[in-house]
């Protein structure tokens, strides 16, 4: 069946022969493998260009930033599906990809697109970046949308990661825009929202990498591609110390069942 | 519900507070973030050791070895998900990794398991390698089990990709045990299996990974974090220049339907 | 790590002890097990309630409706994700499943949506369905936005799951409100977006089961439950005719790569 | 890349024009809509026939059995990932479905097989099926494989679906061949493994479905359609009383570090 318009598929990353295989117009065998790092090849792959220095250090400073906070829900729904499914250990990375959704980990991009808004309002209205950021996240309130990338569970005051990525950003010698926006946002919360929101790792992510160049359209990839790290870990861990089932004893120990019990049943209390 | 016995959850991989993150005894921002590369934390995270020299420059080889090789199945599986589901980039990811199974990307793993029977058979019974091959190789052939990780449907002589990381293994300054291994089995093949089964990518990685003391258990897991990058690089591509469609449009028009009409249909022939 | 308010897990579904399983306060093996169809069942399990004669038809229909239509890209992932995992059948299934997105299959629960907010304004302005309608959708032309569940790749004129639909509705004596509000807007649309647009069966499927009170928020199971069963058969037929790998060699025959090659790299001509 | 040796894709299953559309053989609007059950319509995609009366109750009353057992492993991983991700349905649906794997509900599939290896086994050789049944579990016990089917966590006297199963299979007028192999088994395995092991869910499923005609490749299939109907039941009381993020931390209160902290690094107790 035919969807759409496009009929041939063109792609510009890679093509080969038996001999050969060229991506992003390198020879992968003789430039690539062995020259380059994990980290700027992902940056190659995504963008096309190898990244410069600046790029390359925050890259790698983002990928190590977000790739493990514990036992968080997507990492207990991998190692539970790896527990009932040990062969299979892609479906369990896949079912803890899966929990990169728009509460969790996909904030990150979010957020980037917050920042561009707020830089494109700017410019266009010749607001200050106060003044845009306060038009901007206003919006957001009055339509009752979360502010994505401020607030955390755990770290009230501000999330200790969001310090050492900007940090990074000043040692890799990046202009600062992004990050001086995010900081601006966090600066105009307390007025709008009568809370105390700080940055967390999902603004400090974006906000590093759109001050290298990384392209919107891709943050969300950077926390799914860290996130498969931290993920093949807990899942290697699994395989020889298990507790995906221990983990879903644990959360049901205290479950309250609130329908009915059909005529003449009763049950056993749990032990 | 209690399944086994565990129901206590352990993991030895993170903990933290409101201000501290330890991962693998070591302080997230203090340590890591910034100060190392995304590749060692991976080798981190998996093994709980940092890597030495030879084994950061083999990780890193691998990853990048893996990462990409055009509109293979799972990454059209990807973007044809993709295609169908834009505002999930998680389920797309996850639709590609779904496809690093035992046929096609899981090799790896069996390939290593392959590597480490030759060489336990070899030390219990005083055989030469070329000999403990010989036997294991001719029992996968006697239970009509392929030798995972020889033979490749594009590149009949020797994967390019095979030579390129002996290289980095020899220039790290690996002992080279298990490439070695992988060299003896591709010697004895032909005379097994009548056919010139070559090293492909999938023996030549955990070949080079052993050799650095990579654990066995979690091979599989390197080229599915290798793929994830590269299903991100798609997948950015398909958001700007789509062809998903296009992809399952090609993919059927030569289709042919082998069961019957009913009784009084007939059907105009496709365009 | 706490996230939100509720810290204990409540849930109405399902309860049970060592002899007695209780699901929506039935005994699952006294009053369920060999007397309630599986699609009866499935209306339970969602609504908490047994579904009357008419929802028992329509909903039946529904998921008749849906589950199959050939090798469409959601079938093609997951057949290709099979070819190369074939040891593991749910990651196929799940590939698959990940494909029933906001383009493809998802547009049931935006059509009920849709129906639902011309409903509602109708009643709060006290506006004709055809005004509300024209003001419902004008509004999402507007903004640029498509119009779930009307025009269809394939079936130019209307869908013929639509009329069968319509007709089983009819049958089963449902009061038709909805299927009137699908009606009213395909005969609004010519005139607002200057084409002839269809009701598809994306539209139809939601119409019906909002007729026999289905609930708005369950509408995007509907699909995906259907496909679940064709996905099933044919992996089935994968396992036994396996042609993965074949729909992924067509779909790239004239596949382009509109990158560049490195210098001193020519590659060869595919075959 | 031309993976194996077929080129083109050939389906049974499928195929349509822009009025019509055939599946097996049959017009699936004038045909199968409104006419055919759910279950007889997968029965249909997966076999190519439809059901005789006695298949249709049988095929019904397995889905049902199997479709939902409260807050499993499987469900809630489900659930953390539409907490996570909320926007994605069908991602938590395809998370949940990777927990049908072969330690949890894939053992219907290897139950099947064991029966179908006892039968050929006793024809073979001319064996009582006690006599098979006892060489073939021995061989099992003696690889330390287990014994899919048998046992069960909470249902430590027979699970109470396997009776109502049984009971379901006479009543429609099945042989009961493989039920009687499942209970021939069960009566031999005390004496082998010394430990009382009842028939559970997942061998009764099997056993009825064989003595209907079900085919043995597709018994998988079975309780991952049913799962998706549970899975849905859970997902849409999910976006009505959120209780993803509770499972989470409830299932982690009492979780233990035990890796090592940094020089230097202490951190607060959990409240």
């Amino acid at each position: 069946m035919k969807i759409g318009k496009a009929t041939v598929a063109e792609s510009a990353i890679c093509t080969s022969d038996d001999e050969t295989i060229v991506v992003r117009g390198a020879d992968l065998c003789r430039d690539l493998i062995g020259k380059l790092s994990f980290s700027d090849y992902f940056w190659l792959l995504v963008t096309g260009q190898r990244p410069d220095a600046k790029a390359s250090r925050v890259i790698d400073a983002t990928l190590v930033a977000i790739a493990e906070h514990g036992l968080v829900p997507s990492v207990q729904a991998s190692r539970m599906t790896l527990a009932a499914a040990p062969d299979a250990l892609q479906g369990a990375v896949a079912a803890g990809i899966l929990g990169c959704g728009s509460v969790i980990l996909g904030a990150s991009q979010d957020a980037g697109e917050l920042f561009l808004r707020i830089d494109a309002l700017a410019r266009e209205k010749g607001l200050s970046l106060e003044a845009a950021a306060t038009e901007v996240v206003r919006g957001l309130r009055e339509r009752k949308l979360p502010i994505p990338g401020y607030g955390h569970p755990l770290h009230k005051a501000r999330d200790p990661r969001v310090a050492r990525l900007f940090e990074v950003g000043v040692e890799a010698g990046t202009g600062g825009h992004f990050v001086h926006i995010a900081e601006v946002i966090e600066s105009v919360l307390p007025a709008i929202t009568g809370r105390d929101l700080r940055l967390n790792v999902s603004a400090a992510i974006p906000a590093v990498l759109l001050d290298v160049g990384f392209p919107a359209t891709a943050l969300r990839g950077v926390p799914i591609l860290a996130r498969c790290a931290g993920l093949i870990g807990h899942l290697t861990e699994e395989l020889a110390h298990p507790i995906g089932f221990a983990l879903s004893y644990q959360a049901t120990r205290e479950q309250r069942y609130t329908g009915a019990l059909p005529p003449g049943v009763t049950l056993k209390a749990k032990e």
